[in-house]
């Protein structure tokens, strides 16, 4: 499939090597899946433990140790053997507290009839120890220990025993899944120091419109402030991405070109670009990319923000051209280039996932024609998953989908909403 | 109430300048009120716009000037004016083409009647201009455009008019919310290029354990790998908290107290201890922090895990004594730290949201006594909230909350979970 569609491209850029404008529109999901067919893992490289949260493991990640390793008290308190002195009532029994076992001390203790050792929580069971009775369940006269609530066979021994949380060789991270607080104290605990993970991805982007400025520069009407650089800059932190470089350009071919070189030649895994794309003459981006033997993947979604978005191959970096329009480069960013970065690294999962929601306003669309992702609030009542519009300035955690020839989505309505980061809410 | 608490803890440590044995266990949300009482706003610090995101602005940001900053063009097309030659059918329009704006172009063109200008997306759009024609809908030959669908009132003008989305001075975003992407965009295109923000806490943490072996040392019964250290530098970084240092040390008072002290000397706004909490006599956090004049706020929860843990003050630092097992330490970070970290930056919202959801199987505590939280995961289905207990090795995102009498929750019951980040889906 990967390669079919590099070779249509190939001889489509053959035929027309300016550029391609009979290009058929492909649905978001047709996109997101070319686009995962072009990512593999990158290289592999070594990380500490502590620096390794979020980030996936380039195979799957095994106890190299049994956990716990040692038998090990559950509390402070007293580890006793068989026999004890046993009183009248027949549920007193006392013993001879004859050493200490600190956590971290390495001894290996033997406990006699009718004896004890004092041990903490973590310290190291000794031979022949049948419980650890709690120290708030002792009393302690000199050097005797009087058990006053003990049963021969006490319910719970406070004995963590070896290996019973994690066999050695058992898996603690399968491939494909990012490292979690809760793999993090397991592959301490088996002994991990380091991970081998997969490197993340290497990301450039430019983005072009003479009528951007940026610095201090004072307005000016025809001018704007650039709100894609700050933009891509905090996704592309918060999707874990590296950025090398980025750029303000002239709307310009041999500007965008240029760019595009120096950028290719520094290396990059993911190469961005924002505006000057759709059907006017000053729209350049795909013209620019097919000169510089860039192969075009798709060029049009069947979607509203994103009906024009450029996906392609330049060499081994994968090339996106985004329209314009901030609100725009926010969704296709969190639709088609997160996921990139993700699956560079090997996520097993990586677009949003979908979910249901009660719609509690009523939304419209001006036009009819192609699909639409709007920006949401998702929320939860009463164990209900609830979702409006967002307003325009108010932090949106979900897109809500709407299918291409509805313009109206009454409230009560049943909408499939794609949740942001994280995306683990789904099943 | 601050202010009594931390006499109340003064007069105490007073009396008793070694242990307060005597102090009562308190509930997890008075525990998360208390801690909240001592978080004030950090300093504030420039940063600029791009690595904003994620961060607490010193106050609410305003709109600096209007956006859109001028009347631009929302399509490529034609501006035209008043007049245009009209063709028998009274829906066929002609005008001259007299020149072209390009986006960033500041001239102030004024159009005259029956001539029209060429325009792309984002260009300032002329005086006189009544509507831009997307040049879908439009024929050009030679200088002269005719529009075959036009009517003398166009639907829809693709003007989008200066200060139509934000006035000057509206506010963007309020105080006490973090930076989110939206923001970012409508920041830039008001002209913000840098924001003022509270700086992040710097943390500092030790783990306790004369069990604790570090770096590759072999293992040997009665050692153990330290798990909080990569834990707790995990956890901090993605809370956004700033660590500067981190330490293992030996169960020893003279030990603890020097790391303390040290900690404290090169500054911290949160200091965190693991492991050495508890009624055992090798139990040392809460009679070294007394001794060097820390104030005690509180050092028992009614939960479990959490039960011995202790908050206190010592100077304008933050002391959180947390117990030794790396479950409980995950489990306290998000719950009583995580909110501290933020609430330092002056967020509003900190401490994990809470939700109700569906038990999808049967959970069992084994004992009697105290709130549980247990770790959970929360997943969504046909717009219901389901949960179900997390498995060891398995990433947890959510808490679920069992009340103190109980110790069986049954499948189909309705129970309350904690959410963790991002905690913004409940209402």
């Amino acid at each position: 499939m990967t390669y079919m569609l590099c070779r249509s491209a190939c001889e489509k850029i053959e035929i027309n090597s300016m550029k391609n404008t009979n290009e058929q529109p492909i649905e978001l999901q047709t996109a997101q899946d070319l686009i995962l067919d072009f990512c593999s893992d990158l290289e592999v490289e070594q990380v500490p433990l502590a620096e390794s949260l979020g980030r996936y493991p380039a195979s799957e990640l095994v106890a190299l140790s049994a956990l716990p390793g040692y038998d090990q008290s559950l509390r402070d308190g007293y580890a006793i053997g068989t026999g004890g002195l046993v009183a009248a009532q027949h549920s007193i029994h006392s013993f001879q507290i004859v050493d200490e076992v600190a956590a971290g001390d390495t001894r290996k203790l033997v406990l006699g009839a009718g004896s004890a050792i004092r041990i903490m929580t973590g310290g190291l069971i000794p031979a022949n120890c049948t419980a650890v009775i709690p120290e708030e369940n002792c009393e302690v006269t000199g050097s005797t220990l009087v058990v006053p609530h003990f049963f021969p066979e006490p319910v719970k021994t406070f004995i963590h025993p070896r290996g019973s949380e994690l066999a050695e060789g058992q898996v603690i991270v399968p491939k494909g899944v990012s490292l979690s607080p809760e793999h993090l104290i397991v592959l301490a605990g088996v002994g991990y120091h380091t991970v081998q993970v997969i490197r993340v991805p290497k990301i450039r982007f430019f983005c072009t419109g003479s009528e951007l400025v940026s610095g201090t520069v004072a307005k000016t009407a025809g001018k704007k402030f650039s709100a894609n650089s700050p933009l891509l800059q905090g996704l592309i932190k918060r999707a874990g991405g590296r950025i090398t470089t980025s750029q303000t350009v002239e709307d310009d071919q041999e500007a965008v070109a240029t760019v595009i070189s120096e950028m290719l030649q520094a290396g990059c895994d993911i190469l961005i670009s924002t505006g000057g794309m759709g059907p006017g003459k000053f729209d350049l981006i795909e013209e620019t990319f097919c000169r510089l033997g860039g192969k075009v993947i798709y060029s049009s979604l069947l979607l509203r923000p994103g009906k024009s978005t450029l996906f392609g191959i330049l060499g081994n970096t994968l090339f996106f051209g985004m329209p314009g329009p901030p609100p725009a480069v926010h969704l296709l960013f969190n639709e088609l280039i997160r996921p990139a970065i993700l699956a560079l690294q090997g996520a097993k999962r990586s677009i949003p996932q979908k979910c249901k929601a009660r719609l509690i306003e009523d939304l419209f669309f001006p036009k009819r024609g192609l699909a639409r992702l709007k920006s949401g609030v998702f929320h939860l009542k009463d164990a209900n998953c609830l979702v409006r519009q967002a307003k325009r300035t108010e932090t949106a955690n979900c897109y809500i989908y709407c299918p291409a020839p509805q313009r109206k989505m009454r409230k009560g309505e049943m909408v499939t909403v794609h949740l942001l980061e994280p995306a683990s809410l789904c099943t």
